[in-house]
């Protein structure tokens, strides 16, 4: 019983042997990640369309739900890039941002979300995340990360833009390129380029100094921060915000609230399928890098866990201002190199964020939009990544092609479309492959009990044998294709007397595959040829067993593919033994 | 140059051998094909809500068109139960029955599908029908046997009743059950009665009474001729259609007219998906009749010139009064039966219809669509048959669900629902298949070269290797399965020190899968774990050889599992020499 509430419950395994080493490395930890959420969340509630709180919202409550359902002991969960800009996308389409229906929307966002996770992971589907390939996610990140750094411009320029494609955003910005705003330009370059120096120069320069890695990395991480305090203090210094820079403003002081989000059938009829999408790339995201975490430590997470931990914490997010979140990379990456050691780490990273949101915000009143956009393009500009494109293609051009369509399509007709699109075309493409598969027509090596592709090998063949070796399951996809092959092949051969089959690589045979199969038996009968299978593999061959087939079958099915040769190309070996 | 026109027009190919001996087999093969396509054409129109003439016209050019492009030749080209009652569901959806945009609509479909089934050819994307497995494909015909025996049901009553999907016609029907019409009911019934007889009976008694087996197949087929002609004088002599008995009525007399689709682009864009939908269950109906039928005489069709000669037929509906077409089983049969030798029997069959469209059209002005609704019954239901349900119960579930489903949601949702579920749940569970492989653990028979599953045979293994042999082709949707079975594995067994992949029945290793070997590598290494593979196949190798995978493997790549075995379980061998 203990046993069972363990799975659903991971808490109560690791906090029956939480102890005082494990609490001091978990805090140090939360405190190095609290330092870096706090300019990350505003950040990402900007690129969502939301007010700035509600980041710091989406990161308390998540991560404590997390903490409890989750089962990796690393993984950092709140806002992420991606997974706000599909926010954005979704929500802009049901609701004018900065209205109190485009807040309520991304509570719906959220639930719904986190409603189809729980659902998931209850029926035990995690395996539906597989559908996303790798290059289709890396195309994905690529196109989101270059849509994300366009669309943060406006604020880096100080003029408004609306739209959620490349061309939408650029027509949009070109239209307002008047407006530029100077001094704006001034903080968000500058903004920019520092954040680009930290993430580059700034730690080697530290370790010259003299500083130790840990030192460093953590000085290093504190950059955001850094730039977020010069530039509100120059903000209200100089009383910038009266000359044209757009900043933060008044920012709620307290705990999260409890909030509801909108159930009316029209707004989740709208938000289904967009949360659906954010689900799946949220939990994809989410999945390698528990699993990379993991296995440096030879520990193990759960999937089908994974998604009623993740879900949790999206109804979290639901129910207390926030809106869609997923474990990210960045965050996840620095609480393991911090040294967190139990999901502990994560409830302590929401006390810190609470007592940020509640004593903290005046503190950013001043503080320019142009700053929090500098540090989402640093973010995302290191997601963008080309070499995928060239990996593939010299790999497999099917796999370039999904991972190019994926990119084009996410940039101009925007993310959804695009990642959908990348799934349809990849899974298309599997089955294109496997319709056409590979079938050798092979022949014995001589003086071994070895079969080889008659075109690659010197091999012995028998005129009246026609054997054949096929290297794909069967199913309905391909039933036909081998239809017509054994039908063309005996039809240019004359003297075929017997067509053997060999099923080594054979893996299924679906319901369409044996009727083909049946229809072959039935043609190669009716031209009095013999139809033979060999080295059936075992579940297959269970299956078979009980069919009109086998039982019909005007052949045999041999063990091996040298039985069968031995019983039926007698004409063949005899005169090879005989010179 | 002529053979690429060959290639193109087949009928270069089997019309320079023409002579007067196949020339008298395909006369009197029309004969008998016209004689049975009369009232068939009529009642398949009306079960595509179109005038009775539109039959007609829809067997004229369309066969012709199929004698010049198609390859198959027996195949016999013209309006089919299926594809009628999907031109009803979906004209039905953009104009009213009776009306000229009703007409039109048909036109139109006709041309789009002609369009994209002309398009599939060229670019020879043919396999794509495979798509529509055979259980898929069974289910749907069984369902649309049964809703259109149930649209029909309206006619036999001589009542009103509209609907796409069974509740809807049952409700219809239940709505109107006041005005049923008592001589129409009775003629409808004996029709029905004798039709189902002339089926079952006529042919055994014919060949008791002494009739040739030709001989009582001919009176056989004309079955449907000899209720329509009996019912129809009953008709005229007693005057019923003043008494409620509904007829056909005035058809104009003459060849068919020139007609153009509608092409608005509203039009076009409610009707292309219907449109393809129809290609597609067309091109597999046609194809799979036309297949048979080369199988016996070891003819060949081309499944991708048979698209382009399916696709002219349907352009030449939409020209000329019809609407789709395709080649359909029982006239197909008929023909082929009869003795067509080439294709010219179609274009004879032709001419015999243009002549009926000429000559005898004031003849049918009396025949009662009841007797039309009786044909349509008595030859839907052979096709609806439950005992695909039985038969891949047995088989396999996943086979199973897609036929239920497509029956359940075909009746329920309609025709083109219905279908497009069955596509779409065959690939969901073929993907979920495969997404968990067999993976099965190996030890070394005693005494062999053989390796085997260690759950199911007595084997030699050894605690510091583990052996595992990958059933199914890695790619993306089974990668993280693998990178998940391999490190849940490695974290049981503490002693491992060698992993071998046995490679035999992977066809394939896409991109993703690729990752994830590294990935397994890459966690393999940093646990001191070698990683090393066997039997991996030529093609797979070829793509492996230039990749970082197998310059980065920590471990080597073997011919055969039993050389991997013999250079990494030395400690598992020797104590069994030594013994």
């Amino acid at each position: 019983m203990l046993n069972h509430l363990r799975g659903y419950f991971p808490i109560l395994d690791w906090g029956r042997s939480y102890d005082r080493n494990a609490f001091s490395n978990d805090m140090i930890a939360a405190v190095i990640v609290t330092i870096m959420l706090i300019p990350q969340s505003l950040a990402y509630a900007l690129l969502a369309g939301l007010p700035p709180e509600a980041g710091i919202y989406a990161s308390i409550a998540p991560i404590i739900l997390y903490a409890v359902f989750g089962t990796s002991r690393a993984l950092a969960v709140g806002p992420v890039a991606v997974v706000s800009l599909l926010t954005a996308s979704a929500v802009g389409q049901v609701a004018e941002q900065g209205t109190a229906g485009y807040a309520v929307a991304a509570l719906t966002l959220a639930f719904l979300s986190g409603g189809f996770l729980v659902l998931l992971g209850v029926l035990r589907l995690g395996f539906l995340a597989n559908f996303l390939s790798h290059p289709v996610i890396a195309g994905f990140i690529t196109a989101s990360g270059i849509l994300i750094a366009f669309s943060q411009l406006k604020h880096l320029l100080g003029i408004t833009a609306h739209g959620h494609t490349l061309p939408q955003v650029i027509g949009s910005l070109w239209a307002h390129v008047g407006d530029i705003n100077l001094l704006t330009v001034l903080i968000g370059g500058l903004a920019t380029a520092f954040l680009f120096w930290v993430r580059k120069g700034l730690k080697p320069l530290l370790r010259r100094l003299g500083a130790s890695p840990r030192i460093a990395d953590v000085l290093t991480k504190a950059g955001p921060v850094a730039a977020v305090a010069v530039t509100t203090l120059s903000v209200w210094l100089f009383g910038l915000n009266d000359r044209g820079v757009s900043i933060v403003g008044e920012v709620p002081q307290g705990l999260p609230p409890l909030t509801l989000p909108g159930l009316s059938p029209d707004l989740v009829g709208q938000l289904l399928m967009p949360a659906i999408l954010i689900s799946i790339i949220g939990f994809v995201e989410s999945v390698s890098v528990a699993q990379t975490l993991a296995a440096k430590k030879r520990q193990r997470i759960d999937p089908d866990q994974e998604l009623i931990g993740l879900g949790a914490a999206n109804i979290g997010a639901a129910f207390t201002g926030g809106y869609p979140v997923t474990g990210g990379f960045a965050r996840s990456v620095v609480n393991y190199d911090a040294g967190a050691e139990t999901p502990a780490a994560g409830a302590f990273t929401a006390v810190g964020l609470a007592i940020a949101a509640v004593a903290l915000t005046p503190l950013v009143y001043y503080l320019p939009t142009a700053t929090l956009a500098a540090t989402i393009v640093v973010a995302v500009l290191s997601l963008v990544d080309f070499s995928i494109l060239k990996k593939t293609w010299g790999y497999s051009r099917a796999d370039f092609t999904a991972v190019a369509a994926t990119i084009v399509l996410t940039l101009v007709m925007g993310v959804e479309v695009g990642v959908a699109s990348g799934v349809g075309i990849s899974i298309l493409l599997h089955l294109y492959k496997t319709s056409r598969p590979h079938v050798a027509e092979i022949g014995l090596v001589p003086g071994t009990q070895h079969f080889r592709n008659i075109h690659r090998h010197e091999v012995q063949t028998d005129p009246a044998v026609l054997s054949l070796r096929v290297d794909e399951s069967l199913y309905f996809v391909n039933a036909r294709f081998l239809e017509d092959l054994v039908q063309s092949r005996v039809s240019e051969g004359s003297d075929i007397k017997d067509v053997i089959l060999m099923f080594s690589a054979v893996n299924e045979v679906d319901f369409s595959a044996l009727e083909s199969l049946e229809a072959i038996n039935q043609r190669l009968t009716e031209l009095g040829i013999g139809l033979h299978l060999s080295e059936v593999k075992g579940p297959v061959m269970d299956r078979l067993q009980e069919t009109h087939f086998l039982r019909d079958l005007n052949g045999r099915v041999f063990l091996s593919q040298y039985d069968a040769w031995k019983a039926l190309a007698g004409s063949a070996v005899v005169p090879d033994v005989a010179e």
